[in-house]
């Protein structure tokens, strides 16, 4: 089969690799419908040392069961899945908790694995890891179904652990993809005032029909200056951070009201935050981490597919498998906000 | 009459200063019955650079209401009263919310202002600020009653922000008053394990008797090898961190299971918390900060009244005015626990 891998900062290939096989009887095969290309797959893409091996790429994908492990339990071949973008056994402490990305039995997609920009994957711990798809759905909503695999469930994760009650305002730094998930998720949990901190017109305008109620394209002390300008000098009392730059970290606190709680999604490039003695006499709470999609997709998938949300409105961009490497060129120069892969 | 001033580290006068009188209608004076020094009294104790000015110290006490300005509601002459930390208007929209410490028209106790330290205070927002203890109650309780003012509050704020339900497992950091208050907070919560991380045994074994089912003396890599060692590995749930210092707080993250809360509730001595890529992989969330004391005294004096909790135990030692001085260097030494000041 042919699938995408990456050699170093810049180097991306498509490659014919040995079609996947059943290794554990709880594993299954999938024919992938549609991947995508990830901004996590950016940073690598822009800093990965070079090296002969390259690493299989890709951690979102919907599709099609095509053969089955003897102990999966709960699929049959033929299925429509949507697979999270952390396999999961959805049996330990963890995964019962919800917390799937710190599952005792789970795995991640790619490097010497299957990946999700491909066009077979072999899914470790199925069973748990994967949602079917009703059948009977319309084709037109896989890009939203996709979404649910990473950005559209990191958002709702945002939105999750900062606990939004109907009638709060919500800040949402960051206008990609998760950014914009963020916005829908915000507004699914009833914020009154969604103020979204973004530079790009096209995707600003997205997120204002999305739910945004405000847009701030300031940035630093600047931006700060103007969300308080918009909240009565408070601040909001939350916080969706989709960036993960240390600036944005900063621009979260400066925002934030006293008393709330800032949420991250976006990854981290940085070691420390500055939560120091002043914003422990605000009684500032910083939470998120990475997003246990497979708790949410569950939850979601109804809204998908009755049209309550259309977060698969994100893509702007459908490309072939031969498009790949191309594809992370546009994403990376902000060409594209978000690419869709049919293999 | 006669209050505490400290003009520098090391240099605390106890002398002769005006009687408080009433400033604004809104303005109650209390003759203090008793007050204390708290820990968070020995940073300046420590580090405060000598000064011609003295600043009046204390902010915890109970006291007798001698004299109520004209728009004072809700309080009368003779009440026993007990006063939070920090005053707060009761009304404007953080007060309502419960965080008092961030009252648009709060203000705290000491330097230009009178003290908790001293024979009596004006009390600025009384109507706001004082909680009456109902008539008849045994002086026994008096400890118990001021614990309310600051260090049973703060403890209890550390466990409410962290969320503890039944059934969890909570480790406390620190075997000082607030550490101890936060492990009778955490039983009255339900967690089924607390770890107390300290290492003075009179203070441990105290923490046992409010509730803590183990203790680890061990700091640092040890210290958090021997509480993973006591929770399959995990960590736990939830840790309330009551000491403030750097090491503290990577103790905390030590020692945090995935998923799990760091409420801190130990006043910063540093300006950035660890918390990058790893801990955003593990979902770790960060809250706490000061507590809004106000926010729980009624909650938690009935439970004094009644006998369910004695936080007044962490009052080692009792002195008069003239022995604060005294008072000081003991607790800097650690040869008291907190110390109580009757006037």
């Amino acid at each position: 089969m042919r699938a995408t891998l990456m050699y170093g900062a810049g180097d991306i290939r498509v490659e014919t690799v040995p079609n996947p096989t059943i290794k554990e009887p709880t594993d299954a095969i999938v024919r992938i419908v549609a991947g995508c290309i990830c901004g996590s797959d950016l940073w690598p893409f822009a800093s990965k040392p070079p090296s002969a091996e390259g690493a299989r790429m890709g951690h979102e994908f919907v599709g099609v069961i095509e053969e089955l492990g003897s102990e999966v339990t709960g699929l049959s071949i033929g299925d429509f899945v949507i697979a999270p973008f952390i396999a999961s056994c959805g049996q330990c402490e963890f995964c019962v908790e919800g917390l799937h990305t710190s599952c005792r039995n789970g795995g991640r997609w790619g490097g010497t694995d299957d990946g999700g920009q491909g066009e077979f994957a072999r899914v470790p711990q199925a069973s748990g890891t994967l949602v079917v798809v009703p059948a009977g759905f319309d084709e037109k909503l896989i890009p939203s179904l996709l979404s649910l695999s990473d950005v559209m469930s990191t958002g709702y994760h945002a939105a999750k652990k900062a606990g939004i009650v109907p009638g709060q305002s919500v800040t949402v730094i960051g206008d990609g993809a998760v950014g914009l998930s963020a916005v829908i998720a915000a507004k699914l949990l009833g914020a009154s005032r969604i103020i979204l901190m973004g530079r790009h017109e096209a995707r600003t305008n997205l997120g204002r029909e999305f739910g945004a109620t405000d847009i701030v394209a300031e940035r630093g002390t600047e931006g700060i200056a103007k969300v308080k300008e918009l909240t009565n000098g408070d601040g909001t009392h939350v916080v969706l951070e989709a960036v993960g730059l240390k600036s944005a970290i900063e621009m979260a606190i400066g925002v934030i009201r006293d008393g709330g709680v800032i949420s991250r999604v976006g990854a981290p490039q940085f070691s420390d935050v500055p939560l120091g003695f002043h914003e422990f006499l605000r009684n500032i709470t910083l939470t998120g981490g990475v997003a246990p999609a497979r708790a949410y997709i569950e939850e979601l998938l109804p809204l998908v597919l009755d049209g309550t949300i259309n977060p698969g409105r994100v893509f702007d961009r459908t490309i072939g498998l031969d498009d790949v490497p191309a594809g992370y060129q546009a994403m990376a120069d902000r060409q594209a906000l978000k690419v869709l892969v049919r293999p």
